[in-house]
């Protein structure tokens, strides 16, 4: 067997994110669950909009973005999702090859345009998303490169793919190239509704998962346990590894040897969660993938997801690798 | 006369800003000057785009940042430029309407795409802009709305609409619908660099102008002073009423009577400088429209500018009106 080339190869949606201020009362006119994403079709997505004040655009996707805050921090990250080759599609190319991260999955020619999610941020910095698909919702097997998994230390799955008939032929090459070649398999629960609404595609695929991530609504819905500690002990029979992330109370996660928590990174300008659990998995994922101990996977975790919730967006904006170096944290 | 039903309506490139930090050497590996605006072919715009790190997206264009700036400070304006019906004209128009300016301008449904500016901002702050025009650079005469700009107080033209063949009849169509109706023209230079390569365009156009607005370095170009308070005396001599901007050093106009200066407002996190132009014109021309005195107007400009330099984009991210209440300025 080679020797892997990349720490970590992602797949999920090709998207790029719409962000803006609004406060409680839009979120609730809408009927949306704050701090969950929906999936929405194009004239609903105009509906919405329509009711947002001016936004910003910045490229998004939960697994792209922990692809970009693993280069980031200064590992090595391949991405696979679909964009179309429109002017929102290249932006997603631009400001993801740009970070660094290998990203060769052909882009449509003809389908529905790239994936936008329009993101309502509140005053208490919760971020609800409204996701038109478009062609992320088109990843297939052929956009699967069994290579590019082979060569990759950890191939991560966002949850968001679980379940789509679409992407269901995506996820088994990706799944099966990563095993064949001795590599894990990491999964991300993504979204407590989505978990709920797709509980028998989560159940089916997680005896393959290697490495599970998730935040405590995620895990109460995946186990039925209100108990975090418990979810966790319960889910590690299934995984071998599992990390819960517990927003300002922190992260924890278990190996089977031994179960760590640490507190969460002081932010002192908290602005937007968006990107939160995407930059832990970042800094959790490159920590296994060199072998770290467990404590400082965490670490790395709550470092990244610190620096990209004091701003907007769901992408670093400064060096992780400069963070991590002087928190004393070794990559 | 009927009674003017808006405060102002601005004139100008409808375009969509893609904002990145850079460092000094990628502005000048491009051999481009600092500080000033350029524009661009598709092609050029794509060579520099690959040079540059992940950007953001946001609205921008001189005069639509001005009527930005004027509703965010509780004033009434109008927008004429064009778009075209893709996503980023889409983005364009939900941000500027969402402000509460009225943007009527039919966008095009084939030719050019919408216009995007690429901005590289320099740790000092200092944006240079790379403009690719397409669609925008189409507007014509039937794009101007004479009962629009015969409404509005004061009608407000971007210099970077000077000297360009194509604008040259919207131009004229709006100075000649604002002075029938008894209405002000204003204009801003704009780009000390457009200045120097329009001159003869410039020139012609003056007589016409009876508010102007510019920084230091155009204004030097324009009168070949280089004494600010010089320049300024020498311009009201064709204008009615001047202004010039001078950076951190604050703001000086003239209206004949009296010539009067305020500082800047001080900013403590200065991180891009693009739209300050833009939103000391907003402050500026809305005390004019509103008949405050030349102090008043300045110190409107100063501090709608001050705001935009705070953070990364070219429009309000807070009301402005609630800011110049705070400060005691009446609008």
């Amino acid at each position: 067997m080679d020797e892997p080339t990349l720490d970590v190869v992602t797949v999920g949606h090709a998207v790029v994110d719409v962000l803006a201020h609004v406060d409680d009362a839009l979120v609730a006119a809408h009927g949306l669950a704050k701090g969950t994403m929906t999936l929405v079709d194009l004239e609903r997505s105009a509906v919405v909009y329509d009711s947002m004040p001016p936004g910003i655009e910045v490229s998004g996707g939960s697994a792209a973005n922990t692809a970009a805050g693993i280069a980031s921090l200064g590992g090595t990250a391949a991405f696979i999702g679909k964009i179309r080759d429109d002017f929102l599609g290249e932006i997603f190319l631009h400001d993801l090859r740009s970070t660094g991260v290998v990203y060769t999955t052909p882009a449509s020619t003809s389908g529905p345009p790239t994936a936008r999610c329009l993101i309502l941020v509140t005053p208490d910095a919760e971020r609800t998303m409204n996701t038109y698909l478009g062609t992320a919702g088109e990843l297939d097997a052929d956009d699967v490169d069994p290579a590019l998994v082979a060569g990759a230390r950890i191939t991560y799955v966002e949850g968001y793919l679980v379940g789509l008939p679409s992407a269901e032929d995506a996820l088994a090459v990706a799944v099966e190239a990563a095993h064949d070649a001795g590599r894990r398999v990491a999964l991300t629960l993504s979204d407590p509704s989505w978990v709920a609404l797709q509980r028998d595609a989560f159940t089916a695929l997680l005896p393959s998962v290697d490495i599970l991530l998730g935040n405590e609504a995620e895990a109460r819905e995946i186990t039925g346990e209100s108990d975090p500690e418990a979810a966790l002990r319960g889910l590690t029979k299934t995984c071998p590894v599992v990390a819960i992330t517990r927003g300002a109370a922190g992260a924890g996660a278990s190996d089977g040897n031994e179960t760590i928590s640490v507190p969460a990174e002081p932010v002192t300008d908290l602005e937007d969660t968006t990107g939160a659990g995407d930059l832990f998995a970042a800094g959790f994922l490159l920590g296994l993938a060199r072998e770290k101990p467990l404590e400082a996977c965490l670490r790395l975790g709550a470092l990244a997801a610190a620096e990209v919730i004091s701003h907007i967006g769901a992408r670093p904006q400064t060096s992780l690798a400069a963070l991590a170096s002087d928190k004393g944290l070794e990559i």
